[in-house]
């Protein structure tokens, strides 16, 4: 039996702003890193140690993690960083206000962006100071992998290849494992491992900086799941 | 020409306490988290962007890295962490008041331990709770290659072989590497690539929280040295 914890980032200065963020590198709120070390609490508190850590190139992410590890005062294992642990990219959505976007798109339009599982936001121009081909820290990249928008089919196609190459195989080697993200990107972890449908996925929501452990069996299957819910 | 860039870690906690310290996982002052600030800061502006980073497994220079970073807005690069850049492994002397063991040892004793090349310091038992065979971050090592004690030669010895196989060929690649450290294991680093004496060596000290360039040629040899000293 092995173990995967997930743990979704706490409330970001945009979350705060009612604006959509997806890859825009957003800092975490005060209340953002309180969830962050709550998290490390309750890891801690489960009697939970790690190998090894997973976390996006989004600071949300990262501060996340580092919080919690410190908390568990694990900061020296092993930590990598993908793209792939990405939020959703929100395309031509973000950094606009909730609120305005509903009243200029219609909110019955906005709830569809939001909600469906295959529906493309309006597409970020490559010339857009938030299309990640404008971002350095994706310059390494085959231009044709950086999206200008994504919806959840979109996200779980890039987080999946992600989980077979290099998260799995740390399982399989009886390896703890702890991946600090996003939303979007843990909803398509959870939608793979459990094999949960287009529709049904859409109205799972992971709850902020509580953390989500998985038992599974030596062949990846899901014998067990369930929240941390005590400091 | 490419660039590389060293920073010792500030002030800890056991420093202001004037303990012994080496491999005792103990955590950055106040002081020191600002240190490690300003190095961001001077980072920043002097232009530096970074494509690695490498630290040791301990938190004050885990920190020191992450503070760093975050302040030229670069938590995203890819970091690596060793027991390889641990500071020098202080032996039977850890966690020992320094002014204790002048009167105990002699202040002739303690000069040696601390400023010679050579000179072990007292080797701790096995079952010591400061032996790394008894901490959990060394366990997928080869116990031989575990220090019960080391003075500088034996520091460098180990240090080394991970400037050789894995810093190196990043800067042979054309990156820019961020290497936060400690004061020994940036001294064997240094010697090493300034071939400086056994003698001068120690008496080489790195100032805390100052980033010191190094400006290498294609073949790593070093052109031209400095230090960071505006925020």
């Amino acid at each position: 039996m092995v173990k995967l914890v997930l743990v979704r980032h706490g409330e970001s200065e945009w979350n705060k702003a009612n604006l959509f963020t997806g890859w825009v590198d957003v800092d975490l709120s005060e209340q953002g890193v309180e969830e962050a070390k709550r998290a490390g609490r309750r890891l801690k508190a489960a009697g939970l140690s790690f190998d090894i850590a997973y976390t996006s190139v989004l600071k949300r992410a990262i501060k996340t993690l580092h919080y919690a590890l410190e908390e568990l005062d694990q900061l020296w294992i092993e930590e990598h960083k993908s793209w792939r642990l990405n939020e959703r990219h929100y395309g031509g959505l973000s950094g606009l206000d909730k609120k305005e976007t509903a009243e200029k798109y219609g909110a019955e339009q906005v709830h569809i962006w939001r909600r469906s599982y295959d529906e493309l936001p309006p597409l970020l121009d490559r010339d857009s100071p938030y299309h990640p081909a404008n971002d350095p820290r994706y310059k390494d990249l085959d231009p044709r992998s950086l999206p200008s928008g994504e919806n959840l089919k979109v996200t779980l196609e890039r987080v999946i290849p992600f989980w077979q190459d290099r998260i799995a195989p740390q399982l399989r080697d009886g390896r703890t494992v702890l991946v600090a993200a996003h939303g979007n990107s843990l909803r398509a972890l959870v939608k793979y491992l459990e094999s949960i449908s287009d529709e049904e996925i859409m109205n799972l929501n992971i709850p902020t900086g509580v953390p989500l452990v998985y038992e599974l069996s030596d062949d990846l299957a899901v014998e067990k799941k369930y929240y941390l819910e005590r400091d």
